[in-house]
């Protein structure tokens, strides 16, 4: 099952993808925090506005180097735990919205993953038990200035201004995560094109680790890490992530003057 | 004028402090998203728990090495920019919870700062129009797990991590700023005793930056750096810190087995 929070008029709403018709079947509320009930109203997806599935009341959760490919390509070395940052609730927007270059870099890249949706307050989870705290899975494009990435020493700027964290389109319920591609494209030009199966800290390790440090709330997001292949993207483009199972979405890349 | 958000029964509420009667003016709601509207009702302070003064919807930011004797004893340099990193929403606590150290360190340190709560949405605001954005001012311990902090690389578990983030004791509202006493001290020994005249980038600058990065929300919290003096807090100790001006408040030190 995938469900889209979507926008017709004025309030944003959720609801479930009939893949068959074409519509989503509204639901009502927010399913992360209560359960999948419908309205019994249908609307056509060419008739929505698809926004982000989630704008997490507290945190996403950033992994780095987790595709040993990737790191290399950086030159680095796959770390022996989970490498963590943080990007703000105020860096997430939904497909279609604008990605605004931000002034202090000239060199901005994209990096396509496979994010993860909590769905209630934990702490310390088993890996074991991780699959009783996931909601499902949605789509990420983990944008990263890569310049003052590597001069800053914290990434928090180069992985945190407004607009680096598109998610999207659908949040995908009871997918197995396993073994699906993890692709890029910018202007229809294929960049990354990697499977989850290369994870080097599988979901279930990434739960565990992220969660003896902080405490999860449902909606927080985690993304896994991206694959090989990024690089950048400019004024004009449009770029495209996509996760197999779940779906693509693209945002155009603008900057401010 | 000093705003406390406490608890006595069941519900958060904000109060202003009247210092002659030792007594909370409770206020209608949120003053951080409202206006400042008194109910009549009076409680004495020492039969209220004080709470955080905030728990912010979106992000804590924190800036490093802005003192020059505190970036000279971790033997750093002086940034020429402020060296900006998040704490999530997930660490904040109040004056009197207990900071638990957590299981992957076995170093953590005190850090006392002086901390600018945001009033309302913005994004770059120009240092001299800063004052139109704060709400007020408090008292912050950034306290950081000192030895994952040197080989982490990203600081996020290392300042991140549950309760490391006690704020208090109140909200100081229009509050001269440009010479106040920081200090900290565990079992009533003086640690910290700098003033944040010694601020290398001054809370302006500070806003102007971190906003030119991220878009502020009503209730975001900037931590403005420590002085020298940070040194490590252990199970049974009870570590105070204190802007002059805001208030004092301490937390006692555990560890979970």
């Amino acid at each position: 099952m995938r469900i889209a929070r979507f926008i017709t008029g004025e309030n944003p709403q959720y609801g479930i993808l009939d893949e068959d018709a074409d519509e989503l079947v509204a639901l009502r509320g927010d399913p992360i925090y209560g359960d999948l009930e419908t309205t019994g109203q249908r609307v056509a997806l060419d008739e929505v506005r698809l926004l982000s599935p989630v704008i997490p009341r507290s945190k996403v959760v950033g992994i780095g180097r987790n595709y040993a490919d990737h790191a290399a390509e950086m030159g680095n070395e796959v770390p022996d735990e989970p490498l963590v940052f943080l990007k703000p609730n105020t860096s997430v927007i939904g497909p279609d919205d604008p990605i605004v270059l931000p002034a202090f870099s000239g060199e901005v890249h994209h990096e396509a993953e496979l994010a993860v949706v909590i769905s209630r307050l934990c702490k310390f989870v088993p890996a074991e038990k991780a699959s009783d705290v996931i909601f499902g899975y949605t789509v990420a494009n983990d944008v990263t200035a890569r310049d003052v990435q590597r001069t800053d020493g914290q990434w928090t700027r180069a992985k945190g201004f407004d607009t680096s964290c598109p998610l999207g389109p659908y949040l995908a319920l009871d997918l197995d995560v396993s073994d699906l591609a993890v692709r890029a494209r910018v202007d229809g030009e294929l960049r990354q094109d990697g499977r989850t199966s290369q994870l080097v800290h599988k979901v279930p390790e990434l739960i565990a680790y992220v969660s003896s440090i902080f405490t999860l709330l449902p909606g927080d997001v985690i993304l896994t890490g991206t694959p090989a292949g990024v690089g950048p993207i400019d004024v004009g483009q449009r770029v495209e992530v996509e996760v197999e199972g779940i779906g693509a979405f693209s945002n155009p890349v603008v900057r401010r003057d």
